[in-house]
């Protein structure tokens, strides 16, 4: 990002497949709630869990999206799904303890762990697994915990509900906590994402506004956690963070009533999706994870480059496309992968495959 | 306040003085500037260290305040004082390091530094010392780190120029790191607070935008880290925050201009404080410590009681005024100290003040 920034200042026009965000704002709903919020509220201080009436909705978007009959109690408004990760990790862990987590990954799952002096451990999942750990992977890892995402950072890879319920019987029967990260939960494309929540109350779950709601400034997520961890959630919570933000709780409840204008925004990611798993393989890069869902292609490059990071910054120099190297996600493997991600217009991802395949024609 | 929100749904009308947090909202200004914003941006992620215009103007505020030339690269925009808390424990200490705090002192930091595996240290402080530290308790205690609040919570008490020099002089020959919590600067009635930056540039200072600019729910706050810590605080933030919510960044920068709306408000806590500088002892609560700044009077109480909760519930019940007790604060000498917040509007407190003295010429 820092040299697709530095191109940019130079005067250079870059295409950003390197994003992490939509390019879209919060819907117009959620703006407009909030813009009569700040007439007619001090948003001061709410409760620590997060507005009442918040907590309801969301509980009611698991009975429509998954037909769960979740008590609203069990949802806890959180500072993004960051704040989420703070508070899981907080409540579950002790100092040293281990917590598996996918390779490849988001990074900050594993730097997290560290500053909270517990101990990631990676597990190198395979490509016919999509890229998502297996029971089999747990044995002898002798982990406190285990953190999934589905759809998955950066491969876009989802658990089915076998797949789902197969991880999470492995990691109750190993007496860990299972950790299912769905922050890209409403992005999917062929098959709907299953939560964890589907398959045992005795999961966290966290999610966020940022994907598919498209907030990602705004800082707001929820968990759901067993009904018994609640009262310890909300002591930590509140010495913590206080609460999360209010203007973004308003907006975030108003949100979720702007289906209309964020299914339009996943029009706009399915036509990209469409246009890159036909423009990618045609440019040269073939081999690339099942795209279930969010907003990322995950390919494997090892064909071209045994440094991922040189191969990105050529990509960037001579095709004017800015992609991530694997190695952000992968301390290993990700040598030879790169990320490339589809969040921006259609626009944006046509003119950056057209780059990216005249590079690759002209690089032979 | 939980036994508070229970009198008032049995239709009791009951005066707060048990509040952390103004009764105003952010200052206009800083709502219109949002409102532009929300139309005009998208608001998505900002770069992790903050936008760089808030930065900029958060160290033009320590050339105003305290004509002092601040490196605007030293500035970190955090997620309201909390996200600052976070980030300083975790930036500064390892498992197990022991870090003192002041007794009373805001309980907060008690709970983040245990949920970290950090030791708090407790430092009974004393009312001749204005209930701060002074240089001769921090011997023996082996501190990694050392936590001053000036002007504190509960206390409003604040630390002069000397005595902050002499407690970061004694903390610095201790080779521990020197915290200083300033989230209620610009709250202050006869002497103007001293910031530690005042006095050295190796320092942790932590601010907010809650109370002088009156954004509690807005979770926005600041650092000022010495040069050399900038980058690593940068990496935790964006591995823990990402960053933090970018409408009230947005709102922050805004509300730095709005001195006018902000003054009034200082104008009326020092009307409150006035009024339970009289009321106060008028009514029988005489033991008070100096209120410099914050909107809080410390009342020692060991003359009524030896249990402030009991105190308290009976404030509340027969006096229809919510006070703190004192044991949130201060784990042992708490049991016999009230806090008073004279946040609210000074209609309220007049009429608190009077609830409170009827309450104690009929108990006699």
């Amino acid at each position: 990002m820092e040299a697709a920034r530095k191109a940019e200042e130079a005067g250079r026009h870059i295409i950003h497949m390197e994003v992490g965000q939509p390019g879209t704002g919060a819907p117009r709903g959620a703006i407009e709630a909030l813009k009569g919020a700040l007439d007619a509220d001090a948003l001061g201080y709410t409760v620590s869990l997060g507005l009442p009436a918040l907590r309801r909705r969301i509980a009611q978007l698991y009975g429509e999206r998954h037909n769960l009959d979740l008590n609203p109690e069990r949802v806890i408004v959180t500072s993004g799904s960051s704040g989420g990760f703070l508070l899981t990790f907080t409540a579950l862990f002790d100092t040293g303890d281990r917590v598996g987590i996918g390779a490849p990954g988001y990074p900050s799952y594993r730097q997290i762990l560290r500053a909270l002096d517990l101990v990631p451990v990676d597990i190198e999942t395979a490509v016919k697994n999509r890229y998502q750990p297996v029971p089999a992977d747990l044995a002898g890892l002798d982990l406190a915990g285990l953190m999934v995402a589905s759809p998955a950072n950066p491969t876009g890879t989802m658990l089915g509900h076998d797949a789902m319920a197969g991880l999470i019987g492995a990691t109750q029967e190993a007496g860990a906590s299972f950790i299912s990260d769905e922050i890209y939960h409403g992005l999917e494309y062929e098959a709907k994402a299953v939560t964890a929540l589907e398959i045992s109350d005795d999961v966290y779950v966290i999610n966020s506004f940022s994907k598919y709601y498209s907030m990602t400034g705004w800082r707001i997520g929820w968990m759901v956690v067993p009904e018994d961890h609640v009262r310890v959630l909300e002591r930590i919570s509140q010495n913590m963070f206080i609460c999360a933000p209010h203007a973004s709780q308003v907006a975030a409840l108003a949100a979720m009533e702007c289906d209309e204008e964020l299914q339009a925004n996943l029009r706009v990611y399915a036509e990209n999706r469409r246009l890159m798993l036909e423009g990618l393989p045609k440019a040269g890069f073939t081999r690339i994870a099942p795209p279930d869902g969010a907003f990322y292609v995950y390919a494997d490059v090892s064909d071209l480059t045994s440094d991922s990071r040189a191969f990105a910054a050529e990509i960037l120099e001579k095709a004017g496309v800015a992609v991530t190297p694997g190695l952000d996600f992968d301390p290993v493997r990700g040598a030879t992968t790169l990320r490339f991600s589809y969040a921006r217009s259609t626009a944006d991802i046509a003119e950056g495959l057209d780059r990216l395949a005249r590079f690759m024609a002209a690089r032979g």
